[in-house]
């Protein structure tokens, strides 16, 4: 069966998602010209929002009603996503995201700090008039745990001797978390709090889920498909799960290679590191462990009731998980 | 008269700062080894802490007992001071603060834009944690506009037709809103809302003469004094005061070098743009300037009972001023 995103996920939502991308707008308002323009070409730059329309299927998951705070609640996700994909392409340097220029890219590195300090700032300010404590709580934490899952990362660029679970700590920070306030987020704001946990377990397998099979495509993928360069990863020395995995079945000269270009980064041993990553066994671990995250995601969702919404977040899972099948 | 910063300003509060220092020690911890490195780094590398002692002052001259509350707000303010800096140190490219190597220059650009993501995600959490929705509400609007502040320094650098007024929009972001921040905090925190107003006016008149002397100095000072060098604004093509008014004081040649200056940065002219600035008045007037704020930032003390803690406050802003006399 193949899913459409339109028809199988959003369709339940539709409506409560295009007033939901008003607010986006209306939320990066500012009378700082550069401010308004920065953010408009960022916020734009968007690509499916999956974590705002996670957040309303969610809402309606739970079953509520109304759901005007919960789309503000979605927007306001969709800006702290936004507010770390720009800081994110300082850091990686990165020119391109989804085939269009990057704000570091367009304006400069300066500016992009900057705007993203505001775009978080916003998102704060926004999340303080849904006047929820617990909410607030659950965001002010978590978003403590992104920005330590992404300096984590930092830190371990170029060592090979990251384990499996340091990288399962880092993906947790910089994808599954925000997948989990969207998800948490919705349940604390319905007034069903009993689903939060079952929700939050189902965000976190499926962000990992989600990361581990954007870590696969980096060493299968090409551009189009992926909108960034295969061996990016590679390039900046990052050891995700492909090389995490290709060291555990390797030795001698091949563990030799994979270790090094952990290392140094670069991608002079690019094709050998492919061959090594498919030859290894690597990538079937990697597919192995992605479903195991579905599968673990999907199992969580048993704890709510059965809705054309639970359907739409089953077949989001199994979408994400289609693109390496 | 001299003032001594240890003597006549933080006694009255010395031993509520001292366990503020160690809530700001607390508030750092983190898993993430680099998180940690980095930001014990950058907290320690901060000056006279003026903005907590600020903090707690202000809570005293509202007639706070029991300052645990405010001491923890105070910490906060220092995080999210430094967080700016951290920040602000990336979009300057700095090598140097107070004399001590950057995050930026120690580390990199990106570890320094992710733990500046930290340290405010951190402050926030932390602010949370007081259970005060007033105090929220004005710290989320407050940092949204200390962002804008900075980006509209970023759009109005190389810019020659910045008038006066967008210079204070930009310092009110930039430096007085941090402080309004922390003395409207102590009034909300102490239950005098009655003080709210007041000393916000103080903290912002304050912060603006404080802004104006550090911009003064930039042209009149030494390293030695100021831990930067003479003609770092110039260097950039800040617009700051003194050359906004050397502008106004100026016609043909002396006019033109001045707005190339701004124009091009660099310090090709900076001693003809020096003698510039000082003959043609512009270094008067800025004093003048710095002098008006600080009555103005003194008259609205007028409006709390008289104490050591209020006479502190004094203190500070007579002290701030006797940098430039």
């Amino acid at each position: 069966m193949t899913i459409d995103f339109k028809q199988d996920i959003l369709a339940p939502v539709a409506s409560d998602f295009a007033t939901m991308d008003k607010f986006i707008n209306e939320g990066i308002t500012s009378k700082v010209a550069l401010v308004m323009a920065v953010s408009k070409h960022v916020v734009e730059a968007g690509g499916k929002r999956m974590r705002p329309v996670m957040c309303l299927l969610a809402a309606k998951a739970c079953g509520a009603d109304d759901l005007e705070k919960h789309r503000k609640l979605a927007a306001i996700i969709e800006m702290l996503h936004t507010a770390t994909l720009v800081h994110d392409d300082v850091v990686d340097e990165s020119g391109l995201r989804r085939g269009r220029p990057t704000a570091n890219a367009t304006w400069n590195n300066q500016t992009a700090v900057l705007v993203g300090d505001f775009l978080i700032s916003r998102a704060f300010d926004l999340l303080v008039d849904l006047n929820d404590m617990v909410l607030l709580k659950d965001f002010s934490t978590g978003t403590c745990e992104i920005a330590e899952g992404e300096v984590l990362q930092l830190q371990s660029q170029h060592q090979p001797d990251t384990t499996e679970q340091t990288y399962l700590n880092i993906i947790h920070g910089k994808t599954s978390r925000l997948f989990e306030l969207a998800t948490e987020g919705a349940a604390i704001l319905s007034g069903t709090p009993q689903y939060r946990e079952p929700l939050r377990k189902f965000a976190g397998h499926f962000g990992n889920a989600f990361q581990i099979i954007d870590d696969i495509l980096d060493y299968t993928s090409d551009a189009e498909t992926l909108g960034k360069n295969i061996g990016d990863d590679l390039m900046e020395g990052k050891p995700t799960l492909p090389l995490i995995s290709a060291l555990k079945n390797t030795t001698g000269e091949e563990h030799e290679i994979i270790r090094r270009s952990i290392a140094t980064g670069g991608t002079a041993d690019l094709e050998r590191v492919i061959a090594i990553v498919q030859s290894s066994g690597a990538l079937d671990y990697c597919s192995l462990r992605a479903t195991e995250e579905t599968d673990a995601a999907l199992n969580a969702l048993n704890a709510l009731p059965d809705s054309e919404y639970r359907q739409a977040l089953i077949n989001l899972a199994n979408l994400a998980l289609h693109r390496i099948q």
